[in-house]
């Protein structure tokens, strides 16, 4: 049933009516002594509101989540943000948590981040650019910290650390290829010791996670000093406590450590705030806003990166227990043409448009793809919340191809939905929010994949064989040696997180649909000391993005009225 | 006469009662709509700002100068305060403009930059961090360039840019040796083209100076066009335009354009925008904040970077000219230690205590480095505009000291008051702001150096001559077939900066007083095509500072209140 075409993003934002950031904030509950203004539509929020809200009543708490996305993603911004205006829409008071997007992407291919047509966030240029300058604050801190390293060696290296043995990179918010791998330290003696070294995107930071997981300002001091940036000759973790460089850090990042708050196009309060990489970190968004969120609001949606398998099951295991805050309810958001995809019988391009027999009536196909749907369902389930099927409805679907869908989905115990938020705004997210709604009244119980007092070997394989549905785990002679000596270190005590491709609930990015028969092999592992975690590696990780040939970057610009073009 | 210690700045600082932003816009005549608020006690104006005010009386315009500066600096950005406060308290309107401090040098040697004492800008702490993120997007939009000129090299080189022969380094905010010079793109073939490099501070980018002196966001995003980022192996220049990065890089700028209103611990207005570096750059602050402050008060008040012979002269000779500002007065700041200094008697090493016996009473020693200040004033002169002399008082100073400078100074036709405003606020410098009022009210006749159609050579050899004092110039054969170039090139129209040290008027740093018989060394010369001027080279220019073995950052903390402390 395929409908007319929206008026386009940037139409709808510019032609949007913002409510002053002030009355926003109050209808959260936030009184002005909570709020500081940074330009005419977004706000920090102190952290006192955190103690200052907490007598009110606790928000359900909701993540939006998805089946295993195509490389264009399947709406999961737009929907959530069409979610919260849903809620709105049938009288209930939402509050909606999401990541900062990164600057790199956004000049390179993947444009804005702020949702899409009748479902967006706003300003969306200021969403996208610097917004109030906390991933800036990241890259500040942790280049400052990497200065120190590089300063202690040139000063006679008193703590033994080994220059082949640094753990801690730089940083910058760009797509820059060249800076992955690099030799400092050329030229004179004044000018360091020469050693290999590289750059990462500011959001695949161990400071930005720690500003995603901090509880409060004196934890994320205490978090910091904890970073470990390499190893002594002898093997010994050197900190950024014992580089006396913590505590400077910490002031670098007092600011961004107060979660922003913005609006949708309905002028629902949106709480924008950190953006840890979705592969090797926590792909979800700050602990801090969440504690605001939780009690500004009968529902409190949270946006977690990628697929259940990924963002949803760290959201579960890690952010909800260093949080203290149980879940309610996960929302999967679930397209036509991702489910064509799962039938394998598809190639989906980034940057190209679907081939073009994608987009014909075909309920088949989706039928072909239902099984990667379903997994997620059970994954969800799995951790005791009640899973919500949003179907995200494209003007080229039919409605043969959602009846597949719903039948599946219901068979597999979720509730369903289709959500034409883009096209009608938090109307045409009512069914949705009637089902979230009951999602959250249902009986339920959260309930981790693993506890926190099982070792590491353990929290791995649970996630892997109950999570993923791999059949076991394989680790290379080093990674195994590296899980004993974390073990060692006391870091026995942290959650994992699996650095795996988002394409496929397997290690396999070619693996469509709910790959079995298979194993994990895990080839490194690694602790984030300061973030509080070990992470696995298993693919290749690229943590600092490359520009094509031909970026975004080179079709934006300013209009002759100075307004920006481009950016969408 | 000694007097007693003043409180600690911070004590100042934190006692201090601040007035709501908007109150400190709204006496500068500032309209609720032309400013944006940044948190409590920071806006940004909007740049309508400055043709909504253009009807009203224009105000006298002076520049904050000093002599040759011992490494200790002699208290200009504290005078600038002091001054900005004491024409008030004799009844003036007046407005600030300074450059934004750079948090390199803030986490390493140098501490904080918002004045001293009772001449403070308020709240330091937010001038000294961040501010409003514009050196962030200096930093952002400098390295998208970057990231754009590797990627040209990485997917093909259409434009035959030469690896070897690529000007455009990339920038950080922080002080960091081993970055000075590197080598990118290592790795794989995905990894980019190898090559050397090298990061300098944000302070030193042309993304800084192109901020500093556009005159309009359009002006803006021209002069970004036309920045070179190397030559082609023909020799060609290769620009941001010609890599159509420049309107991307406008987009990340375009929010950093608008000038940042704080206040003085007396609630006066001070604008802060952009930090060019004072040696290879212009050290000024920037055009569009002072295009605001000449219609929003009586006095407005400009610091430039260094001695009268660094920023001042590029404050006349660049800044005024790309302005369309007239300058009235000049201001230029001495101490009693920096005269003792100029007699060659003492050495002054930055971050160590000064010799106890260059604080004994001693008016000889002051009497034998007055050369110096009789130059500076001559140099002031030169440009046709009035000179006040500041003797910025010391609790070590006696009066028979001062004695000496006053008659030294009026009988090299200069205007001078003793100013106590560290310890007394606005009060203490009632005189000064007297002497500042009678020297505009002169009769002058402003008179840059050089005429603008002049040659590149001829503009060199007139700043050497006729400002430093300097027998002739000498160019290596490498600069004059530069220069040569430069002129086909078209860039003999632009202004020109001499790069040399800010420790001597001449271009050895070792020299004090008013060095004669001597000639400029200039080694190489560059065009900063984009910013719009030549620079000569004549010394070591350091554009990324290193760390100390115990840089300020390892003190620098928040305490368990969450408030920041060892800033100061």
């Amino acid at each position: 049933m395929p409908t007319t075409s929206p008026p386009s993003d940037l139409e709808i934002a510019r032609a949007a009516t913002l409510l002053p950031i002030a009355e926003v904030a109050e209808a959260a509950g936030l009184r002005p002594e909570h709020i500081e203004p940074h330009g005419r539509h977004v706000a920090k929020i102190e952290l006192a509101a955190i103690d200052d809200l907490a007598d009110r009543p606790r928000a359900k708490y909701v993540v939006i989540t998805a089946i295993t996305p195509t490389p264009l993603g399947e709406g999961k911004t737009t929907t959530s943000v069409g979610l919260a205006q849903g809620l709105q829409h049938i009288g209930k008071r939402s509050i909606l948590a999401i990541r900062q997007p990164s600057m790199g992407p956004t000049f390179g291919i993947k444009g804005g981040a702020a949702g899409a047509g009748r479902s967006q966030v706003v300003p969306m240029e200021t969403l996208n650019l610097h917004l109030t300058g906390d991933f800036h604050a990241v890259t500040a801190a942790h280049n400052m910290l990497a200065a120190i390293v590089d300063n202690h060696l040139h000063h006679g290296n008193q703590l033994g650390l080994d220059p082949r043995n640094i753990a801690w990179r730089r940083v910058l918010d760009v797509n820059d290829r060249s800076l992955r791998n690099i030799v400092v330290g050329l030229g004179a003696r004044v000018d360091g010791v020469p050693r290999q070294a590289g750059f990462d995107i500011t959001a695949a930071s161990e400071v930005m996670v720690i500003l995603a997981l901090s509880t409060s300002l004196r934890d994320m001091r205490a978090r910091l000093g904890r970073i470990v940036v390499g190893y002594t000759y002898a093997g010994e973790p050197v900190t950024a406590e014992d580089l006396h460089a913590a505590g400077a850090m910490a002031v670098i990042m007092k600011e961004a450590l107060k979660p922003n708050l913005m609006q949708t196009i309905e002028h629902g309060p949106v709480l924008i705030h950190a953006g840890p990489f979705g592969n090797i970190a926590t792909g979800n968004s700050s602990i801090v806003a969440d504690r605001v969120g939780i009690h500004a609001a009968d529902y409190l949606l949270t946006e977690a990166g990628f697929g259940s398998d990924m963002g949803a099951e760290r959201f579960f295991n890690v952010k909800c227990r260093v949080a203290g805050l149980q879940p309610d309810a996960a929302v999967l958001v679930v397209t036509v043409r991702a489910l064509k995809t799962h039938s394998g019988r598809y190639r989906v391009v980034a940057g190209k448009p679907l081939p073009p027999e994608m987009i014909e009536e075909n309920p088949d196909d989706v039928r072909a793809g239902l099984a990667n749907l379903v997994k997620h369902i059970e994954i969800v389930r799995s951790f005791g919340v009640s899973p919500v099927v949003a179907i995200n409805r494209f003007p080229t679907d039919f409605d043969s191809e959602h009846d597949v869908i719903r039948a599946a989905a219901e068979a597999a115990g979720a509730r369903v939905a289709v959500a034409t938020h883009v096209v009608d705004g938090g109307a045409g997210a009512a069914d949705l929010a009637e089902a979230v709604v009951a999602a959250c009244a249902e009986e339920h119980e959260f309930t981790p994949t693993y506890p926190m007092d099982a070792c590491l070997t353990d929290k791995i394989e649970a996630v892997a064989t109950k999570v993923y549905g791999a059949d076991g785990v394989d680790y290379t002679p080093a990674a195994a040696r590296d899980l004993a000596r974390f073990e060692e270190l006391g870091y026995g005590a942290f959650p994992v997180v699996i650095a795996k491709t988002h394409l496929s609930i397997s290690s396999d990015p070619t693996l469509r649909g709910a790959p079995t028969g298979w194993r994990l092999p895990v080839r490194e592992v690694r602790a984030a000391a300061g973030a509080g975690y070990v992470y696995a590696i298993a693919g290749d990780m690229r943590t600092m993005p490359g520009l094509s040939s031909a970026p975004a970057a080179m079709s934006i610009d300013l209009d002759d009225d100075g307004e920006i073009v481009g950016l969408f």
